[in-house]
C-alpha cells in the first residue's frame, strides 16, 4: 500500500492537534507537582514528542522534530499557554480529556505513517497503539504518577479501536483522510464515553 | 564471525521460549494488580517484546516482530492463557521463575543476534545483558512495583552469565547450537539457585 | 556547518569526563540502596551511557559504545571505585554535584555530535538536553526516585545553557573546543550554584 502523509491534510492536523495536546497534559503534569516553566515547557516536549519518537525510532523514520522547527514550537507553545491558564479554570480531569484528543490522533497517524514506511497492516495497528500511548507513558513514570495504561478505565481500548478501524477502512479502500477522521473520532469517542461514564472492562480477580 | 541465526533452531526456540514466558510475566504482573484482559495483554506484548525491541534499535537490525507476525501472537497468546488460568493455580513467586526463563533465553539469543549483526563480541554480551533486562525493566516500572534488577536477589549477574559463556564458546569453536543450549542452562540455573536458596552476592553497606 | 569530533580532543575529553561522573552517580545511587557490586556496575553503565544511548539512536549515528571499547570499561572502573570508597568519605549531596559535572558535559557534547550528523542548530541544542538529562531520567526511575529533572531547583535550565551557548558561539565562529569549553562551564556553573545556593525559578501555583 502506498501512503504519502505530505498529500494528506487531515492526517497532518491530526498530528498537530495531538501534538499540542499531549503537550499540554505534560505541562498540566507539571502543575499538579507544582513545578517551574522549565519543567512544564520540558514535560511538554517529552510527552508531546515522546510516543512519536519511539514511532520514528521503530519504522526507522528519520525524526520528524529534527526536520520540522514547527512541531517543537507547539509543544512548548501549548505548554507555556497551561502555566498561564489560571488553575481555578481547569477541571480535575482535564489532563484526561487531552489525553483522550492527543490518544486518538496519535493512534491513527502512527499506523497512518507506519504504513508509509512500508509496514504491514497487523504491526501498524501495533505501532498506531505504542506512539499513542507512549508519551503518556513517559509523562506518567516522570512524574511518578500511576501510568494511564494501569488505571481501571478504558484506555488502551481505545487506542487500539482507532487504530484498528482507520487501518481497516484505509484496507477496504476508503480515502485515507476520512478514514483517519472516522478512526479518530470512533478512538476519542470510546475513550471519552470512559471518562465521562466511567466504563470499565472486567478486571482480574484473584483466588 | 559470519552468524546466520535463521540456520540455528535452537537459538530460534530460545527466541521463542523467551518472548513467551516473558509475556506471561507481563500478564502476571497485570494479574497482582486486578488490570482487564487488555492491559494484560497490553503488558504481554510490552515484557515480551520491550526487551529485544530494545537489542534491534541498538544493533540497528530492522524490528524482528515488524516482519514476523508469529512473534506477537505468541505474546498475545501467552497473555490470553494468564488470563484464564484460575489465580489459585500460581505460586506466589511464578512470576520471578518464568522472568528466569525468559532472562536466560533473552541474554544468548541477543548476544547471538547482536554477533549476526556484526557487534564484537565484548559489546555482544553487553547487549545480550540489556535484552534479557529491559522488558522486566519496562514491566516494573509501568506497574509500579520495584524493578527485579534492584532486588537483593542474584539477577543480573545470572543474564551475563548466560550471555558471557554462549560467547566465549561461540569464540572458542563449539557449536552455535550448543554453545546457546549450554549458556542458556547456565544463566537459568544461577538464577534459578538465587530464587529457590536465596543466593545473595554481598551487599553494600554504608557508613 | 562541518563538524569532525575527532580532531577536538576538548570536546573528546567531555565525553570521557561526562562518561566517568554519571556512572559514578549510577553506582552512588546503588550504594544508597544498599546493592551489590553487580548493580552497582549495571547502573554505572546504564547512567554513563543511558543519555548517549537514546541520543544516538535518536539522530541515527552508530552506538558509540559498540565501537570503543574504553567507554565501557570507564564506566565499569568509575562504579567500582565507588564501590570500593568508604561510605564516609562522601558528602551526602556528592550524587548531585558529579551529576551536575555529566550534565553539563553531556549537554555540549550532545550537541556537538548532533551537529556532526547534520541536525540543525535548534535541534541540536535539544538533542544535547535529551542526552545531558536521560541518563539521570532512566537512574531515578529503576532505584525509584523521584527524577531529579521533577526537583525544586534549577536543573534542565543548566543543561540548556551549556547546549545553547556552546551552538550560539560556534554558529558565531567561536572554535569548538573554545566553545565547547564555555559552554560546558556556564552550564556547570548555574546547577553549582542552583545546588550550593539552593537556587530555584518561580514554581506553579494552584488555585
Amino acid at each position: 500500500m502506498t501512503v504519502d502523509l505530505s498529500l494528506e491534510p487531515v492526517l497532518g492536523a491530526l498530528n498537530y492537534i495531538a501534538i499540542a495536546f499531549f503537550a499540554a497534559t505534560g505541562a498540566l503534569a507539571a502543575a499538579r507537582k507544582n513545578q517551574t516553566i522549565v519543567t512544564f515547557v520540558f514535560l511538554g516536549l517529552v510527552v508531546g514528542m515522546g510516543g512519536v519518537t519511539v514511532r520514528d525510532i521503530m519504522i526507522d523514520a528519520p525524526l520528524f522534530w529534527i526536520h520540522s522547527n514547527a512541531l517543537p514550537i507547539i509543544a512548548i507553545l501549548a505548554s507555556i499557554l497551561v502555566w498561564f491558564v489560571p488553575a481555578s479554570w481547569w477541571r480535575e480531569n482535564m489532563i484526561d480529556w487531552f489525553d483522550a484528543v492527543g490518544l486518538a490522533a496519535y493512534a491513527v497517524y502512527g499506523a497512518a505513517k507506519a504504513l508509509e514506511f512500508g509496514v504491514d497492516p497487523a504491526p501498524a495497528v501495533l505501532i498506531g497503539c505504542i506512539a499513542a500511548v507512549a508519551g503518556g507513558i513517559l509523562r506518567d513514570v516522570i512524574v511518578g504518577e500511576t501510568a494511564l495504561v494501569m488505571g481501571e478505565n478504558i484506555y488502551i481500548s481505545a487506542a487500539f479501536l482507532a487504530a484498528a478501524s482507520f487501518i481497516i477502512l484505509t484496507i477496504s479502500g476508503v480515502p485515507l483522510s476520512l478514514a483517519g477522521l472516522i478512526g479518530a473520532l470512533a478512538g476519542f469517542a470510546l475513550r471519552g464515553a470512559a471518562i465521562h461514564f466511567n466504563l470499565r472492562l472486567p478486571a482480574y480477580k484473584r483466588g
